[in-house]
């Protein structure tokens, strides 16, 4: 990358940060009236429900914690992640002290699902503001929240099995990406030596039991034992978490200094791109059967918003800390098929759900799983990547 | 339709769901080893799993029965569905009486779901075959199946909520639609009246709660008084569900010889193509917002396979019960677009899963989902209809 391209893209990844992307969602996806944030929009910003989803409450939280922090202390921003954190203390946790998967707009509980992603998201909007006020209240629970996620994660049981675990025992990898992102964030706030041994923790049982370096995948379900399971979901891989995982850990590697450890995560992209980026249309496939059988998820061949998000930072950041010219072309190849079909010209912000052959399937901006999260983050620390890539040159 | 027109449809049905539809699952989908029938099928017919879906076990046995039953007795069909039946009694049911969703090869409980679905196919495959073979032990199990079924419909709270119901009370169109035509199946081997109430309650409940004829829609889920909810999942229809239905209905009215009925039914398939049909690409879309607003379904603009089944079927037996040339032209409509999308010329069956544009997006024949029942029971039901049309003409 030349020193010209790189300044390129740091100021367009910084206005469509903060002129498109964001200004779409503080403009509107806010509940002035109700709290909290309101992610069901139609293309043109519109409320199609005002069904609350709990991970982006934490998600939200977390994002305008994070522009305050790395971009600029902008009261704006403090006061939206101070909104995000009351909804979600107000209305999202149930009396038993797990949280809801999603409330109505008032914040009456409507949905409670056995995983706990809520809390993953929680904890993370919630250290990310207690980092920037300093407030001790707001440190403790962000705190309360990891030990609750920690704990569902680890307790055998706690969270039920889909699956009879009698006949087929199992395990995913999201748990263990998640601690590993998580605990990352509670460092800010907390000296526990807890979150660096649950990173390593995780990191370590990643690549003893989903990662198949002969192979060169990373499965997304594995027998506890990290053998695998000869079904669909066994031999299910998920390029974008792949993609996900792996800047995770690069990250832990970087802070720590630690070569040795990147070098056994970056393969990790370079496998989820040869399996997962679609030579006839280009883009991420959603899922991939790794022995080429089919998908049993019908969104298999799909392209999606967050996916790409992670390919653009996880990609620059293996180019930053290794030098290697094939991940800058695997960013520049990502880049350009994302700002090709993935940016809405008219309305701003992204559509999030493509057709394989890059048509948008749906034009709605927000919904459920959609909101203030992957592809402004995925944005801001490119942003700031660049820029300090920038410096250097 | 013309008389020639009548008789080369009669045929290609025929042959379509002999020669290639059931021909394909009799040499790939049996598993002479461990019983039961293995769906999992990629489109050669290899097995690329073989978990069992308790779904189309019970479907299986329905359809081999039917073909016994309508087209000839023989003897292969006979032992095929008592092929099905065993499985199921052997393997498909939990020690609380509850059937599983899906099991192992060998018959191990995989997974238990909240709802009843796997009731709802055993008892209609199992009344099947005690229909064709007068066994009691098998009756008396159908019997048994259908009533476990009706319990859990019909007891509020035994199903538990995904949606919690203090804060947003809902019923769905689903159990109803199974009910109406589980109790129409049962009276070939059971002559209490309760099929006959069965059917008048939930009859009456579709076209008083779920159908808004003033809107020209059914939706899939209302409040318990058949109030609309202002939500994605309030504003979906379900073009398939819509079409399937009113055939359900439309049989019995046509039984029951009552035209009443039968005008209350027929406009469901035309709102079903109104807003169903897709006017760029053509087929039946497979999720509808009745306010054009987006849906939380990722597949919502997908061509599936059972839609254009049912549709095939129901706007035949309009046409057949009304002599109007515009169920002729639906039913016409739907049989180009879809044997010119789903067969595979190739290995037989269909694909099951198009894109919007009408491109496969696998070549998959089966899964949990897919397997011998809705192509194989419409081409089943249009061939006998346009039988009895062609000896009619």
């Amino acid at each position: 990358m030349t020193p010209d391209r790189i300044r390129q893209l740091r100021d367009l990844y910084r206005s469509h940060l903060l002129d498109d992307v964001m200004a779409f969602w503080q403009k509107h996806g806010v509940d002035c009236e109700c709290g909290g944030f309101l992610t069901c929009l139609d293309r043109d910003g519109s409320v199609y429900s005002t069904d609350k989803a709990v991970w982006l409450m934490g998600r939200a939280t977390w994002i305008y914690s994070a522009l305050y922090r790395l971009v600029e202390p902008r009261e704006e921003w403090l006061q939206l992640a101070r909104h995000g954190y009351d909804f979600l203390t107000r209305h999202c946790f149930a009396p038993n002290g797990k949280m809801y998967f999603n409330v109505t707009r008032d914040g009456r509980p409507l949905q409670m699902r056995r995983y706990v992603f809520s809390e993953v998201f929680a904890a993370l909007g919630m250290s990310a503001l207690a980092a920037i006020t300093g407030d001790e209240a707001i440190r403790r629970r962000a705190i309360e929240v990891f030990a609750s996620m920690k704990r569902y994660f680890e307790t055998p049981g706690l969270i039920p099995a889909k699956i009879n675990p009698d006949t087929r025992p199992m395990k995913s990898l999201s748990p263990r990406m998640c601690m590993i992102n998580v605990a990352d964030a509670m460092r800010l706030i907390d000296n526990d030596p807890i979150y660096e041994r649950t990173i390593d923790a995780c990191v370590q049982e990643v690549f003893h039991d989903f990662v198949k370096a002969d192979d060169g995948i990373l499965l997304e379900t594995v027998t506890p034992s990290g053998e695998r399971i000869d079904s669909p979901q066994g031999r299910c891989m998920n390029p974008g978490h792949s993609i996900e995982v792996a800047w995770f850990i690069l990250e832990i590697a970087r802070r720590r200094n630690d070569a040795a450890l990147a070098r056994r995560a970056l393969p990790i992209i370079d496998w989820a791109f040869e399996r997962g980026w679609d030579r006839e249309y280009g883009g991420l496939l959603y899922f991939v059967d790794v022995e080429g059988k089919p998908s049993h998820y019908i969104e298999h061949d799909m392209k999606l918003w967050w996916p790409h998000s992670e390919a653009l930072y996880a990609t620059l950041l293996a180019y930053r800390m290794t030098g290697e010219e094939r991940y800058a072309a695997l960013f520049e190849k990502t880049h350009d098929w994302t700002f090709a079909h993935f940016p809405d010209r008219e309305f701003g912000e992204w559509f999030g759900y493509l057709h394989r052959d890059g048509q948008p399937s749906s034009l709605l901006k927000g919904n459920m799983w959609k909101g203030p999260f992957h592809i402004p983050r995925a944005l801001l620390l490119c942003w700031k990547l660049l820029e300090e890539m920038s410096g250097a040159t």
